[in-house]
């Protein structure tokens, strides 16, 4: 595209560097934040600036927060012997919302993957086991790890299993198999195959 | 969603803003910018602000420039006599790409749309007219009309069309019909109706 102005041309090509945004898309952002007030793009280059500069992440946790410690670690109503760990803040959000746990987190901020050239020692799994060793307070007795279930994902929990068995404590994963609603015809076979092999007990009572 | 953070909400609550950016997509933006250098969120931040603070407009066609006249409008290449009529930015990006014009632009701004509250004179229909009533210099002889084929595209080209009659210049519009390479059968019957009305002579010589 030949833009007639370097001024847009530098804005669509900052833009278009976000990740799932062409430069067609960033352009009629762009023309977007021209048609709005001054005062819109100023709200929004704010707020990005504030983000990026003062963001501060939990020190128990990782998760992001606006505190030291976040509002889910700090919180006297949460089960403190059980921690979920999670790939990224997202998964968090997601698993607030079911409102079905009331136990803590470990953001690992990824997954092990040797192609992006993620290690172990990318992620937070040191400081999860070092919150596990440390015997003071409430201690945990389960680990659910809540990864991906791609190959990535499944590494990292093979990986965090093996370095958890010296403490002895439980480590259970999240089920998989057919979402509520979901046809068993339109369902993948190793979704399928392996809801058969995990079957659950069942009663009718 | 019940964001961790005051930050990340502010930032994703920014974002959404935007067209065609929801929340969770906002929410992935953010947590992309937290995981870039910082210097990627200000390299974005101050483009967005150049843009909306320095952007000037070409004082003849309204596009957008970096000079107080575009480099279109003070070519010595182009063709003079000729304005193409567009209804935004985009629109004159899209002509230029197909490099078979080479003639003046002019950009409306928008399109009359009597249910979002715009009229003609939110519009660069005036100065239109102003621009075509000037006698000096080059004498325009042909206005192409390369507006939306929507009900707002046809009332703008009718209301502009009725306004250019005092001039008695050449008013046109640009080929509506089947795209090259569509099917027949798969064109919907307006178009296809209309390529019919307006077919044109073919010869194989």
């Amino acid at each position: 595209m030949n833009f007639p102005s370097k001024l847009i041309e530098n804005a669509v090509n900052e833009i278009s560097k976000l990740p799932g945004i062409g430069k067609k898309t960033a352009l009629r952002l762009a023309l977007h934040l021209l048609k709005q007030k001054e005062n819109f793009t100023e709200d929004l280059t704010a707020a990005l600036t504030d983000l990026r500069k003062e963001v501060k992440y939990c020190q128990i946790c990782h998760n992001i927060s606006d505190t030291d410690i976040c509002s889910i670690c700090s919180s006297h109503r949460r089960d403190k012997s059980i921690i979920c760990v999670v790939e990224d803040i997202p998964d968090v959000l997601a698993i607030e919302n079911t409102a079905q746990y009331n136990g803590l987190y470990h953001v690992l901020g990824g997954v092990i993957s040797p192609i992006q050239g993620i290690g172990p020692e990318d992620l937070k799994i040191e400081a999860l086991i070092q919150r596990i060793s440390e015997t003071e307070g409430e201690k945990v007795t389960e680990v659910i790890l809540a990864l991906p279930a791609t190959m990535e994902g499944d590494t990292t929990s093979f990986f965090i299993t093996r370095k958890l068995k010296e403490f002895g404590i439980k480590v259970s994963t999240i089920a998989r198999g057919i979402p509520i609603g979901g046809e068993l015809e339109y369902t993948d076979e190793i979704t399928l195959g392996r809801s058969i092999l995990t079957r659950v007990n069942y009663s009718a009572d």
